[in-house]
């Protein structure tokens, strides 16, 4: 027999995997969630049937929603990471020295299980003694918070089910007012390309704007997402990614990254002319 | 009924659409040639069953490979394309006024007229008085020509089939030597993702680099094809894509285009570390 695990890109677009075996099934309080091994992906991940986490290319996500505000402010020292049960921006993260304490707020601590025992690839540094797990809505727990921290990185699955609060106004603002007053807010922004994916984008993009004086959008390529083509929002009070970077200071780290460099960074501000449109137009 | 088109992007990776009506098929000299309709992508149509170009997309395709060599050198004069039945490179290549005379080299007439019955949004301009059509081989017609070209693309199907020599070395040579002494050669260099992919790209990238003094590679997101992450080619014997583009003269030429603008051209050639390593390695 041969077992293939279908993503529905769209109603009209599917995409699918050749699995060599199931590895796990189960439903959490908050979602279905499934492991797979596969020749091409390695293991991988999904919830609610939607890809999360590939062993081939998760360091792509994880390279760009952790080098990219790192190399723009280098002094960041308390972050904030909203979703990312996988682990694997904390482990971007834990590989800064300078970096002190991470606040890691995972709804469904069964999702972190599942990865420690699937995922030691991204769940390794989970026990770093910098990094403080919380089992909890991330949008409750940023409510309380004021003036706190330097990054607050939102890797949340897509805005349908678990993750829909951390796409609402309410959401961005309790963010703004966690932040230091230059502080930094970078979330995994959707896709541009498939209408639904990008309606997304643009309301995360509109809500966002409203709050942060400084609002970019970068994008990446990474195969196991719908389209492959990306996007993240670097949103920040103060600090700008592309004057504001500084090359030789992230390079003298010496940091070894499959996907980020310094290059990368100051390329992938640049956008198509078509999704410039989107986001000039999100909310009119 | 439901009808779906699957591309195997590997043996473990397929990619499918919703067809809404099959419009075409048949046998050429040289390939199966199929044509759909669907509601996602519009028009696409397959060679051997690859797909090569969708109406929803082929705008990202035809921007990349026209609009970065010809701001490089907007005193481009005289330009060979290699391949490109579907007309779209002819179709941007044409917006140019500067532009006096197009040789286009497409082995196979029948994609041709499919294109122009079926793409009329890219065969639009294959009457255009500079473009002159010959129905042959390209290896073969450009081994005759010698110090004739500002440009060449080289708009090719993936080196298998019909289009296996255009990724020769012979054919690279000869290129070289059609190609003026400010000549620049840009072609379609395969994705970095799926390994049987980026091992033709390696080796193209292997051969262009021993012949051309500039040799450089840039990316962009089709999510048509295989991986999304796709590659061009952009070799010259003087121009730098990078140093020499006049962002001015091109933004004051006042084209409208949906993916490039000039901060991508920029951009577009910061690849990723996994990519950089793959073209240094390549042919060791």
């Amino acid at each position: 027999m041969e077992l293939w695990y279908t993503e529905q890109h769209t109603d009209n677009v599917r995409f699918s995997i050749k699995v060599d075996k199931p590895l796990y099934t189960d439903q959490s309080e908050f979602q279905r969630i499934d492991v797979f091994h596969s020749k091409e992906f390695g293991n991988f991940f999904t919830l609610d049937g939607l890809m999360m986490v590939t062993e081939k290319d998760e360091f792509i996500y994880h390279d760009m929603i952790v080098h990219v505000p790192m190399a723009t402010n280098p002094k960041i020292k308390n972050v904030l990471v909203i979703g990312a049960g996988d682990g694997g921006t904390v482990r971007e993260l834990t590989r800064y020295s300078t970096i002190e304490k991470i606040d890691m707020v995972e709804i469904d601590k069964m999702v972190v299980d599942v990865c420690r025992e699937y995922f030691p690839q991204t769940a390794c540094k989970l026990d770093d003694p910098r990094v403080q797990l919380y089992f909890e809505d991330g949008l409750k727990f940023v409510r309380s918070k004021e003036n706190t921290y330097d990054l607050i990185i939102v890797d949340s699955t897509d805005p349908f089910g678990p993750g829909e609060g951390l796409f609402t106004k309410e959401f961005y603002g309790n963010c703004y007012k966690a932040l230091k007053e230059d502080g930094i807010l970078v979330n995994q922004h959707e896709s541009p390309y498939y209408q639904e994916y990008a309606k997304s984008m643009q309301r995360a993009h509109k809500r966002i704007r409203e709050l942060f004086p400084v609002c970019r959008v970068y994008q990446a390529h990474i195969p196991s997402y719908p389209s492959g083509h990306w996007l993240f929002g670097f949103a920040s009070k103060t600090y700008d990614p592309l004057s504001d970077i500084d090359d030789k200071a992230w390079n003298s780290l010496g940091l070894k990254t499959k996907y980020y460099n310094t290059e990368i960074h100051k390329g992938c501000f640049a956008l198509p002319n078509y999704v410039l449109e989107l986001l000039v137009n999100a909310g009119e």
